[in-house]
């Protein structure tokens, strides 16, 4: 018996495209003979759907793609996730399902009995769990079909608030008593720096608890913030990998049932370093962003900083330097060399780029408010006024020419505030959002790793918003390194103020970095989507009220 | 026997401030000789108090509060709201619980059991359901507790597509079976014009079903989107409503038991009409934003149209005139008799004004452009500039004199994306985001009830943006009348396309209106909060994909 595996880019709501790309895969297995094919979650509406999910034709389309699949499994079977329709009295409308398909027909549904509400998974919104469990005879093999969490009833947090066992039902405890031979595990599982062992850890506790080998799926590609990375995995029944998949990359494979159940070490190539991860998931996400909306070209504000200077070079590899220009926006408090630098990035990445020098329009909106504002001493207001010139201009050039703005604000800065709302805050999609300044330093790097394509000078010179006569981020910051310390421990890890500590670290600055970060909520509330690399990301995973005190 | 009710208005993480106001309210219930005073759910840490749930620093500081507020009930008892810890092995770490304090101790905890996880709510986000059902015995009477949606298991949704039973479980149907005396629900149920009825129907139906009398105390007051009506209720056992506390305002009510048994009506006023339970909503929104981020001022880009003019207002019943400052922003394109109608409406309300042309600035931006657009038409780009300008000086004002920013766009404009991003979609608060054009000519209208406030000729022109010669809303869009009914059955019922019917609507009007809403989400994602006061407003009860094609 041969078993495919399909790791796919979907597109939500794109069913053309999502059947398509599922038809594909099937005709590709069928010439491998291959006697099964394993999507991934949800693969036939994209994930997440959100609240498309409450709508009755939204799912009429995900029921019609089903069947018109199904039609297509002649020879051959195929394992899909869909979202079905929940025909009990009571209970949410829907399931999210596994469906096994089979000559034109639905043969077999297993529905998600845990579902993930937390963080950026808010699945019991649209989903009743389901409440069977039933191994799935096929050629003479029991499968235990399982969907995501329903192998997570045990999980690691960050947060050491948070139960490792969420749930009060596990499906493998249900599923083992019907004595399967095999774990197969569909899954939408967004990448995050810190999880890629623990997810791997996960499946090898099960295929080792259970004495079984495990197939897990998941998808590749990104929605808006969802960056998911593939690298589905094969485990045997010692809880070894046997075989990964490609991070963030499409692929579809055929194994024999030999090689999986031998339990021998398939050829694979060895899984990347973070900071590789982190750099793919980034290109990934601003390729898939443009690419799923249709649009082709972006703008960025190269300010000569490191910031845009890395989200320049991101955007080149996502999108091609034909498909990215930049404006250099300086004004009256622009070092000489900030401009410089910008200017040899763009030259280094043959970046189409225009120079608006913004004093004049500076100098009209200080006229323009200067009865308003007599008597009163200059301070982050103007500095404001600055960085929303630039955004106007940024977005001028966006809305003639089609561009969307990629953001470059990092973590760092979007958690204590230390931006301008409708200035450098402005964007379509934030590309780094979700990386500490450190980060960003490292990704710089990496990107040097062969050659300086970032000047030396932008990575060296101590950081700062110029928007008035020697600003450093230091006058109003602590210095990057202790405070990503603190945001970490504080957002990641949900430590109490008192128990955050480390090198330099002390009270009053932790209180300070609190204060800022509590506050500036009203800030990222309107901030763009953040491209998600983090196990806490700012958006829709972390979800703060405004009017609170704390 | 005496009980006390106690509407209160809560600020989430206040803890200082919910216990001094849930302290004083149970001195007025025992100077009043209550024996039990009951409050709204969660009223320890506020509601809705979102991640904040995640951290354990803010369940210790509920505990604590539960404790201390606790040995204030000596010769009274209390029902508060709180978290609570899930000290069982497995599930999720907290309870939204309902606990009875007496004589310095929690005598009797009850935990919720249906936890809404749809529109803004995201209960099993946090919570664990409670499926222990236990009457109290309470001075002879037993007392079945629930909290907000246990009695929800039978509700009625706008979207036809929902079922009426979202639940397993009906917490009323176990309590039965110990046969309670009455029904004590406690609820932080946010107000929307279309579900008063229903909501008071629920109440009203438990009674008639269980034929014993309920008492329902409701919170008031906003914290951000989300606004209280309080209007907690008193039902009798044949399901009349006996009495209706106030809407949207505090207060505190000592009844004797002989009073609610008896089921006679006692003294209410007569339920005021939507328009004006909206127009509540909207003061009660803006002024709790303000109170509860410690705000007192705001400004306001008042262009002689009808919707600034609708929230300077609001404005001004919430905060007062001397709080409230407009900016007038005239460009060549503005008409006359808007700087006329604006300058008149200020005037009328006593409000500080400034007028700004922006002309000069729009000239320097189209000259600093000029390279850039050379040999382009002027189209959409150059109407946004002019926004963006406005937006540029309103934030230099709102920096400057520490005002934030109302924003003035309504739910009609911010669901078809009339509007620019960074421009006229600027603001910390959006005040008529929830409120359909025509919505606002009736808020309008209301307004005026006593006499003309908002210049007529402001709700009787033809609406416009002004951003270029002669332009009405209606050279992009269909009329209000039209717009707003597509937009309705879309948006709050979740109608297919085909099933979008009216006056005046046809099947191609419907798929641009569709097409307009869904390319939009993009610009949506980054608007400011949303005072909600409908069943299904923008922000968190509507969470749209971004890059999804349907």
């Amino acid at each position: 018996m041969k078993i495919t595996v399909a790791q796919l880019n979907y597109h939500i709501g794109n069913f053309t495209r999502n059947k398509k790309l599922i038809c594909n895969a099937i005709e590709k297995a069928k010439s491998n003979g291959s006697d099964l094919i394993i999507f991934s979650e949800l693969c036939i509406s994209g994930y997440p759907p959100l609240d498309l999910l409450d709508r009755y034709d939204f799912i009429e389309k995900c029921n019609q793609t089903v069947v018109e699949i199904a039609k297509e499994c002649t020879g051959i079977a195929a394992i899909v996730g869909s979202p079905t329709i929940n025909k009990n009295s009571e209970g949410k409308k829907l399931f999210n399902s596994a469906l096994l398909l089979s000559e034109g027909k639905i043969v077999f549904c297993v529905n998600k009995a845990l579902l993930p509400t937390y963080d950026i998974f808010d699945e019991y919104r649209y989903f009743e769990p389901g409440n069977k469990f039933s191994v799935i005879p096929f050629k003479g093999l029991k499968i235990a079909l399982t969907i995501c969490e329903d192998l997570w009833d045990e999980q690691p947090f960050d947060n050491e608030f948070e139960k490792k066992k969420l749930y009060t039902v596990s499906p493998m405890r249900e599923l083992k008593k019907q004595d399967p031979d095999i774990i197969i595990n569909i899954s939408a599982s967004p990448f995050s720096y810190t999880k890629t062992e623990a997810r791997e850890n996960i499946f090898r506790g099960k295929s080792q608890k259970y004495k079984i080998p495990l197939i897990n799926v998941n998808q590749t590609g990104a929605n808006t913030e969802l960056i998911f990375d593939g690298a589905s995995i094969i485990v045997n029944s010692k809880g070894e990998i046997i075989h990964r998949l490609p991070f963030f990359e499409e692929a579809i494979e055929t194994y024999s049932s030999e090689e999986i159940f031998s339990g021998k070490l398939l050829v694979t190539k060895t899984k990347p370093k973070p900071i590789e991860l982190i750099h793919k998931a980034l290109v990934t996400g601003i390729l898939d962003y443009f690419a799923k909306t249709n649009f082709k070209n972006c703008i960025i504000g190269l300010s000569g900083g490191i910031d845009s200077a890395l989200v320049l070079c991101l955007a080149v590899e996502a999108l091609g330097y034909k498909n990215t220009r930049a404006l250099l926006m300086p004004s009256r408090y622009s070092s000489e060399s900030s401009v410089k630098d910008a200017v040899a990035l763009a030259k280094t990445l043959k970046v189409h780029y225009d120079i608006i020098n913004i004093e004049k329009t500076f100098i009209t909106f200080e006229k323009e408010l200067e009865p308003l504002f007599k008597g009163t001493e200059k301070e982050v207001t103007e500095e404001n006024i600055q960085a929303r010139i630039r955004a106007v201009l940024l977005m001028a050039i966006s809305n003639k020419y089609g561009c969307i703005l990629l953001n470059t604000s990092n973590k760092s800065e979007a958690s204590v505030g230390y931006g301008t709302l409708y200035g450098d805050m402005a964007g379509g999609l934030s590309v780094i959002g979700d990386v500490y300044k450190s980060d960003v330093y490292r990704l710089a790097n990496y990107i040097n790793r062969d050659r300086e394509i970032i000047p030396q000078n932008t990575i060296t010179k101590l950081p700062s918003a110029e928007l008035r006569p020697g600003q450093l981020d230091t006058d109003s910051l602590p210095e990057y390194k202790i405070l990503d310390a603190i945001l970490y421990q504080y957002i990641e890890l949900q430590k109490p103020a008192e128990s955050i500590t480390g090198e330099g670290i002390d009270g009053p600055t932790v209180a300070k970095v609190i204060r800022l970060i509590n506050y500036n909520e009203y800030k990222r509330y309107q901030a763009p989507p953040v491209l998600r690399i983090s196990s806490k990301s700012f958006g829709d995973g972390r979800r703060m009220p405004l009017v609170a005190r704390y």
